[in-house]
């Protein structure tokens, strides 16, 4: 293991941190060395990579020493507390968290769409909400031959977007809920077994909560659009690992149902699930642990001008985290 | 109980019905005899009304005769079958199936929205599709005010609208979920625990299902808007009853959420729910069991002019079908 990279690992522990480590050993990343970095909790616990278990040490300052890759998947404050240190380090860090996504000097990147963007960065690259990149796998090669004008969306968002504490709730309260116990809600602010919550993350002004503005800006940056008009209700369901987008467009152009099945189904990282008469179309619980993205209901939206309706599943853990982590990673080195 | 109506429940052991039976007592109906009328495969059986055992008959062409009221919940096929003859026999019908809610003779009537149009009716009366009453509790006070031009919105169904069975798999099929075990969808076309599915009713060449189609037209036909612009993704969710829409609207008329939820909080039937800042808003799990829906969420839409986005609830076995049924006879009554 002389070749390749040392590899840090930020918030080893969590559920976005589990998938990292395996998508490091399925996708044969050139790890020379992984560092696996947590809070003081889970310091002294040891994780498996390729066959031998890997000890987590404590995040600190002094924790990039000597690392090329530091992948930051432990929230917006850890990485604004710790990617900085990382940069100076000499690592280039790539960001799962909302910190540095709309800063100017941070490329915000899905690698499908605009890795070039990777060029101007400065040690840092973030990567999208989980709810945008699935959104815009099914919106962005739509918008790259019919031009995007505006786009009204609602998501149904898997628990696994809010940890692995949030994934042991929505088991614990089902359980609950059916043998007829009472529960206290401890990662959401409300049940969500076998209920729906118009909220995902903490609210605005607006009206709009931050997840809603999230997908509204970090769109127009991903696409380089800053005139797309764009609006979104975002919903936690209980699912545990994909989100779900229904995305109602309007384009410059006309466009068909047929036109934009062809679009679809050639862009990488999209599969086009769309067979209406034989009830097949994209559903979370069959895109849980795929890499692929999902796509299906295309139809003529009956609101719209030029408008498209389609929906869009794709795996919160994965191409919603951690694979479009790595996929960044892997453009960077090459 | 020589005094009131004779009324027959045709479907009397669903869903439906049963939440029939029990507002018909709760609301002190004026019940002169009810007859419970159902399938070959429910004759037999006994419900309770008003303490008093009522055995379920066999519904056929016989069945009316001295019917004052018939609450058709059967499905359209049997309504398509028996309705008529039951208005024959001297009936009024409030017929909750799709069978004749576009039919140009038979008003669609949610009576705090359009109850004028029952001063048309020949002998049937239709109760609108569950979303579509859910959805309009919501817009409509806007559109009076505001003058609706179009409407995209994305519902979260409860599997109640698809009757007591869907009710049952959605426990059997998590509680095998949980244990491990697989199990065959016999209801829903695919597993609806733990998953979303973007199907409810059949898909017709379009490519929307029959479920986003009458949403556009009930929703003309009951506001007298034959010029509306909609367009819907109707998704099932794994909540047991009541339903959620998630609506972006754009009017003729500016609006400011402080007039929106003024104008929302005088209607009739809903109850505004909106304090982001203590996390308050609708949930499913909070409207199973009321009359009342509820709304919140509202906010100035980002991508549309003159646009409001909000979020209703309502309980699809009460306001989204018996309840709404029984505040049309009772309309009839006056």
């Amino acid at each position: 293991m002389s070749t390749g990279f040392t590899v840090a690992i930020a918030g080893a522990t969590g559920a976005v941190g589990a998938e990292l480590i395996r998508l490091l050993e399925e996708r044969d990343f050139p790890v020379r060395q992984l560092k696996l970095l947590a809070s003081p909790k889970s310091v002294g616990k040891s994780l498996e990579f390729k066959g031998e278990l890997v000890g987590v040490e404590l995040l600190s300052n002094g924790s990039f020493q000597g690392v090329d890759l530091a992948l930051f998947s432990a929230g917006a404050g850890t990485s604004k507390q710790f990617a900085r240190n990382a940069v100076e380090s000499g690592a280039v860090v790539v960001d799962n968290s909302s910190a540095f996504r709309m800063d100017d000097g941070v490329p915000l990147v899905i690698p499908e769409i605009n890795p070039a963007d990777l060029s101007s960065q400065k040690g840092i690259v973030a990567n999208p909400n989980c709810t945008t990149i699935i959104a815009l796998m099914g919106l962005y090669p739509l918008h790259r031959e019919f031009g995007v004008r505006r786009v009204v969306a609602s998501s149904y968002q898997a628990v696994s977007g809010a940890g692995a504490r949030a994934i042991n709730e929505l088991s614990f309260q089902t359980h609950a809920h059916l043998r007829g116990e009472k529960y206290v809600p401890e990662v959401f602010p409300h049940p969500i077994a076998f209920n729906v919550l118009p909220q995902v993350d903490v609210f605005s002004e607006s009206g709009y909560t931050r997840e809603e503005i999230k997908f509204v800006n970090e769109s127009r940056k991903i696409m380089h659009h800053p005139a797309l008009r764009a609006s979104i209700t975002c919903v936690r369901v209980p699912v545990f690992r994909a989100h779900s987008v229904a995305v109602h467009a309007e384009f410059e152009r006309p466009v068909s149902v047929e036109q934009a099945r062809g679009v679809l189904a050639k862009f990488p990282g999209l599969e086009v699930i769309d067979n209406p008469g034989a009830k097949q179309y994209p559903m979370p619980l069959n895109c849980a642990g795929r890499n692929n993205c999902q796509v299906g209901r295309i139809r003529v939206d009956s609101a719209l001008d030029n408008g498209l309706a389609f929906w869009v599943c794709g795996d919160q853990l994965l191409k919603g985290a951690a694979l479009n982590a790595l996929q960044i990673a892997e453009n960077l080195l090459r």
